[in-house]
């Protein structure tokens, strides 16, 4: 790889962490580049105009190139690696579970997340308060899905880990700090594990 | 391709509508089973343990297995065909266009089409009432950032037609069923009439 890669970040979002473990996992050094999301530090208009005019991050920039989207630019990174299948079926069938983590998990796990740990309960909307329940029973049924999932299969495309294992375990690993309870899912807790054990994983927090 | 492929969905969704509109361009032909979401036809203890868990279409079976989620199953079809960038950097951008789409486009375009097409305002819950307002304000967003990205480029991702731009197109050019008035875009507008334009395109109502 020639270019210099940079990850334009908050570093505690598990989107971006998912980033960083696919760049750990194959050995690729990226520098990093914090923002503080709190602060609307990635709504600057230089921010918008230079990085990415949807106003997120992650952004992996590649020269003077971006991918934002972090399912995306974990792609980019992991391009003709093992981490993304080469038959045709498992192919399609990660990038389902990458779909289904951006659609029914990270919408509910995630934003619950950062609802209770970062904005706090007093100072959601009402709006946001009622979405509550229904984002706690989508997240929980998401969780389920995973689980039924795991107990018959270790990884969840193909035989061995991929970007879907990685995309998926971003919030699922930490789903506690959004109070779900990961005890009552053996399959996923025993996938965590697995993750783990992996050579050159590292941490949310590393 | 030599196994039976079937396209298990609800013709009206425009999740559905991208996999035939996919199928279609590539000239390969697929078989439809109709469900329907509004009778629960996917939520029945067979619909959940033979085709998705997930209770959702579209999906499509090749053979015996089975790939659920809109954009994987277009994947699938479009596997080493020129809907698929060969060029890296194109091809992690046509992903990132594809989760932009499932992240901040469909549920609210596509929720606000459902809503209001066939739920009915009178039949929502309080919750999903209360909601209108973000995902008419986010529709829009989502809408001006399509239409910013068109009045420099023709396509979503590469310098020719992809997924990104089925993805996308699927729930936009009927985004006027969600009362989103798409005068106001006109690089959307042109970039419509390209698809439409694009040999062996079908309709959604075909």
């Amino acid at each position: 790889m020639n270019e210099t890669l940079i990850l334009h970040e908050y570093a505690q979002s598990g989107n971006c962490y998912k980033v960083r473990l696919t760049a750990a996992l194959l050995g690729v050094p990226i520098e990093r580049r914090e923002y503080d999301i709190l602060k609307g530090e990635t709504r600057t208009p230089e921010f918008l105009a230079s990085v990415n005019s949807n106003g997120r991050i992650p952004v992996l920039q590649i020269g003077d190139r971006f991918i934002p989207e972090s399912n995306a630019a974990c792609y980019y990174l992991a391009t003709g690696s093992s981490l993304i299948p080469a038959d045709r079926f498992d192919h399609a069938d990660m990038l389902r579970w990458m779909f289904f983590e951006q659609y029914n998990h990270e919408p509910n796990i995630a934003t619950l997340r950062f609802w209770k740990g970062w904005v706090g309960f007093d100072n959601l909307s009402d709006v946001q308060r009622m979405q509550i329940p229904a984002k706690e029973a989508a997240g929980r049924a998401a969780l389920e899905l995973m689980d039924e999932h795991l107990t018959e299969r270790d990884w969840f495309a193909g035989d061995q880990l991929s970007l879907a294992d990685i995309a998926l375990f971003a919030y699922t690993h930490v789903a506690e700090d959004a109070d779900f309870a990961l005890a009552d899912y053996p399959g996923i807790a025993a996938w965590i594990e697995r993750i783990r054990a992996v050579p050159n994983y590292i941490s949310i927090d590393a």
